[in-house]
């Protein structure tokens, strides 16, 4: 079980997880919870880091290299505190309970202080403690390299950690509560008719995690594909003994009726850039994107297109909008080596995605894609593609508009 | 070097102690470190235990062996804070430095969670990192039992961590920097004329600290007394550069001008306790004392007298003020077994004490005393005295005065 910052952000709420921990207690079964810093917490340690470090709002401070492994020790205890907190409250409802700090398990990580991967989990003790009845409190987000140093792995890294502690454990499930009660077809504050999905493909989830759905850790999910590891989303503001079926991700095979389209996504962070009257030469494109990715931009969609000068081409491709500008940097710097004409960056554009598994054996999946766009005079700029999902970048005022189109189209509104 | 709460109290007050550290580094010296919690921090993460625990301003709550244990995992993370941010603040004036957790070193106490008295510390692979140049940063306060759980010394333990340290590592001396200048001959707030010692033994401190004088907690003199440390108390407000001798707490053999009186120390939070009546037979004081150390009271000074009543006598003792009314009860509960006619509690009484380990080998201390008294009108209620002190038990009103009187009697004046 895995609670997030805002589900234990003061000692009422810590109480209320404490029972929803209680109530899925039955002889034979081992409990773990994985526990987030109380919310606000992380955020005040990092300022304290930051100030010692002489970080200034202009820059300044120290390298990462000086700052990132003490910057561990700090931010660390903010979970420490809430597996000590969530411990108490569960011995206060009768119910035997411990903390356990990474080095204790020990749950060790690679060095990359501040964004760390998690390399093995030490599970012996532990799992015969949890056997032994006793519900085992593990602070997510954090672990301990082969020398016995503190690392975090990143920002949201409470996911991942619950996803490896199940894994490790071999766990019948992994129950991530948070503050959405499952997986909707899609944001339901677009699409009032969006549903709860009951399950979910590992492929489909990391499509919706990656493509703007913020309900789980791109990182945890592929985790929990590699362990197969079923995942459950749910509610953390649900009362203990209430309806709280939350969403399944789990492996394809254990879906049985597949739907063609399972949601619809979007994302508004999304910048297009245009480059124009580029030369035709073999290689070109090659010397572009090797720039772009020395450059760290992560470009997703790219279309090639021929342009009206001959021997002159033009290509478009997307990245995230705060990294256009450098994007765009990184083009003029060889400009003129490899012959462009113009670069336009447009940031007003959004990707639209219908996301499923039965695409795979379905044809006119698309056909209906755009049909839908069409009719409501939506203009499609780039496509993309892959085995289970097909993404369109749109005029960012129309996002909502195709969000709704397409639910409706592929039959995903509710009665 | 020792840095408490108040000296570490923000980030500002952190990176003074770092420019503290620094003016101390020299070729060959390896630092060490221990640090309190940020002022303030450790009152913040008692009272979140607490609430956990469910403990009520009417007790409740649950009792200490299921919540002492978790309660040091929690509270323990303050200091853990602070190693880092000063390690931060270290190397942004470019000297190496890390954090070293109690469970990284490992630094060894019993399993007596929230009163841990410490066992063991490795100091191989900490001693190693200093001698390549490396200050090493250590939360003070804190340990880890044989089984790898967190442990806490007890409030101010910090103190004592340090002392512990510095045996360890068989330092050339632990500096504890505090928020007052040194060591005087008694409160400088009642006796402006009071002087800064340039030394005094461990077995005077003792007596200064258990005595009332708040400079440096018993338990780290008793360690330092036990492993020869010398210890030396300094301000940490004074700015890196300036003169800040402060006083050595040292072996008498290295003080050369034994002072007959060292210091004047006195103490409010006493309370006198006196049966009237009390049966004269042998082994009835066995039995009172008994009964008030097996009710955990403090029984300090003790005089007997004969009563006026024949057969009978007067018994009279001191105890902290907060124990006295539970000794009242307990002798209550005696009394007719024992008999007592009377037992009457006086809080309003102070113990006044004169210090100096020249008292062995000097003659007519007392009489100084008690002439200097007399000839203040200050009437003596007991008498308790031990190889280098002289306490007595008087009307709390007079405090003051008896403190001067002595002061000026011993010669202690500054010029």
């Amino acid at each position: 079980m895995k609670f997030g910052g805002t589900s234990v952000g003061d000692v009422e709420r810590i109480a209320r997880v404490a029972r929803i921990v209680a109530a899925e207690r039955k002889p034979g079964r081992g409990l773990a919870v994985v526990v987030s810093a109380m919310s606000g917490e992380t955020d005040r340690l990092v300022g304290l880091a930051r100030a010692s470090a002489g970080e200034t709002p202009n820059g300044g401070g120290l390298p990462a290299k000086d700052f990132n492994d003490e910057y561990d020790v700090i931010v660390s205890t903010g979970e420490q505190v809430t597996t000590g907190l969530l411990a108490l409250a569960l011995r206060r409802l009768g119910i035997p309970a411990r903390s356990w700090q990474n080095w204790q398990i020990p749950f060790r990580t690679d060095d990359a202080h501040s964004k760390a991967r998690i390399s093995e989990i030490e599970e012996s003790e532990l799992g015969a403690s949890m056997d032994a009845g006793v519900v085992a409190v593990i602070p997510g987000f954090q672990g301990v390299t082969e020398d016995d140093r503190i690392t975090t792995l990143g920002r949201g890294g409470s996911d991942t950690s619950a996803v490896a502690v199940a894994a490790a454990l071999k766990a019948e499930r992994c129950d991530i509560y948070t503050d959405v009660d499952g997986v909707y077809t899609t944001d339901p504050r677009i699409v009032p008719k969006a549903q709860r999905l009951e399950k979910i493909s590992y492929e489909e989830m990391l499509e919706m995690a990656s493509l703007g759905a913020k309900v789980l850790q791109t990182r945890s999910v592929e985790l929990a594909f590699a362990h197969c590891v079923p995942v459950r989303v749910l509610s953390s503001f649900v009362e203990p003994g209430e309806p709280n079926p939350g969403t399944l991700v789990c492996p394809e095979e254990e879906i049985v009726e597949k739907q063609v389209v399972s949601g619809v996504a979007y994302s508004r962070d999304e910048a297009k850039v245009t480059l124009l009257g580029v030369e035709d030469h073999p290689g070109v494109a090659a010397e572009i994107f090797d720039a772009l990715a020395n450059g760290n931009i992560n470009v997703d969609m790219i279309v090639q297109s021929e342009a009206r000068q001959e021997g002159r081409q033009n290509i478009l491709f997307t990245c995230p909008e705060r990294e256009a500008g450098r994007a765009a940097e990184t083009i003029e710097a060889i400009k003129t080596k490899i012959g462009v004409d113009e670069i336009h960056i447009r940031r007003d554009v959004a990707k639209v995605s219908v996301i499923g598994i039965g695409m795979r054996s379905q044809v006119g999946v698309a056909k209906t894609m755009f049909a839908a766009l069409a009719q409501k005079g939506i203009n499609i700029e780039a496509i993309a593609t892959s085995e289970i999902k097909i993404s369109v970048l749109i005029d960012a005022a129309y996002t909502e508009l195709a969000v709704r189109a397409l639910h409706t189209a592929y039959g995903l509104d509710a009665a």
